[in-house]
């Protein structure tokens, strides 16, 4: 059994401990919190504390907290040459604080409250300066996920911004996709089929070659319709997004 | 039975092609093609021709073809009085020709050459400036695909342009998020987990309410590092995109 403690009681704390306790290969020891009322969503038949003093002896302590506060909680904790992990995608390994050893534990996903997930999907992204932590790692990796990747602190920041591109930002495509039904009095639910297909067709083929549109077709007549439609702002996210459609495929006309 | 003659020899012909010879309401009586060349991807077991006068009687002629053309081409048709309609989300139904009765049949969905499709989750969204018309239209939609939808022209050209945010605009990002992983040797599979969930959580909750990131929880310092890490049109692209994410949630912070 991998001994671990999480600190944090956020929702990927959350997700996580959950995680864990499905798994007979990992024993979820303790979690932390700043206050009570941090922990009071978090599952109540793990030792909850909020006192840094209490820490038990663990394996590995994972700590998921906001990504400005890691190398100033690492460098609080009350441990030596412990194995301490931060699960921070944007955040380098080095960042944490060099009274323990240092790695990283990064599930690739984007965590909202109460949105249950199936971890076992989930891309877990491990770094560690030592070999044998980064075996520990991926151990404790695998136990809850299929699909562990060793990925550096230089990498990591690289998908963690590609994950911006391909989470935050069109899950703001969707934003405004659904604010052009409500103004028509169109039923979003028209729009799912094809959000679906879209994200799905990616097990066919590669995005670039998916491309289609006005933007890619040079349609002027239609591009210049759809942008007498659009508030100034919205105008200029689709010449933007236009340009740099025509920008990458350019070449193929 | 309802007997439909399509027009048009692209993807979506294709499609519909396929669709209607699965059901047993409709009897798909011929395809047209500008030549014989531009049939060879046609299902060859119904009636292929290239020279409008063989056209024979239907109930509905469904013109697929580019946006552009539909007009001179519906002008063009050897045909009175009868129900033709196009299948485009950007054409006003009004644009057809005044020789015939006037309708829309626009599946909203992203038709890709060799990718097959479930019609039956693909909305239709209809339209017919006769009752009777839309009526019959209703009842081709049906035999088909299990959404179908009343949509106007003015709605639908929004809906268009919803579309092309969620579905091309996206896809684009898509694009975005495969040259990151490209450039730093990371598999795209590691973000396909997350695309997927992105997409999936619009059964849970609107988009607005699904959105996260360092935009919307205005992380300065994590928007600085990823603009670091692009180049000049993509910087552009990422700012833009924040600061629409900003203006769409700033009041909530």
């Amino acid at each position: 059994m991998i001994r671990v403690v999480i600190l944090g009681s956020g929702n990927l704390a959350s997700h996580l401990s959950l995680a864990f306790k499905t798994s007979n290969k990992v024993e979820l020891l303790q979690i932390y919190g700043r206050s009570k009322e941090s922990l009071k969503n978090i599952d109540n038949q793990v030792d909850r504390f909020t006192n840094l003093d209490d820490l038990v002896d663990a394996d590995v302590y994972i700590i998921a907290i906001s990504d400005d506060h890691i190398a100033e909680f690492s460098a609080a904790l009350p441990l030596q040459n412990k194995l301490v992990v931060h699960t921070s995608g944007a955040v380098s390994c080095s960042d944490l604080d060099d009274n323990n050893r240092k790695g990283v534990f990064y599930p690739l996903q984007s965590f909202t409250k109460n949105a249950p997930l199936n971890f076992t999907e989930i891309p877990i992204c491990i770094e560690a300066e030592d070999n044998q932590d980064l075996v520990l790692l991926e151990q404790l990796a695998a136990a809850v996920s299929e699909q562990v990747y060793f990925i550096n602190s230089k990498q990591r920041k690289h998908l963690h911004l590609a994950a911006v591109f391909v989470n935050n930002f069109v899950n703001h495509l969707y934003t405004v996709g659904h604010q052009i039904c409500t103004n028509e009095v169109l039923p979003f639910e028209i729009l799912k089929p094809l959000i679906r297909e879209t994200a799905r067709k990616l097990d066919d083929m590669p995005p670039r070659a998916a491309q289609t549109g006005p933007a890619k077709r040079k349609d002027q007549k239609t591009m210049d319709g759809h942008k007498t439609m659009l508030s100034k702002d919205m105008k200029e996210l689709y010449q933007l997004l236009s340009k740099s459609i025509q920008a990458t495929h350019g070449k193929e006309l």
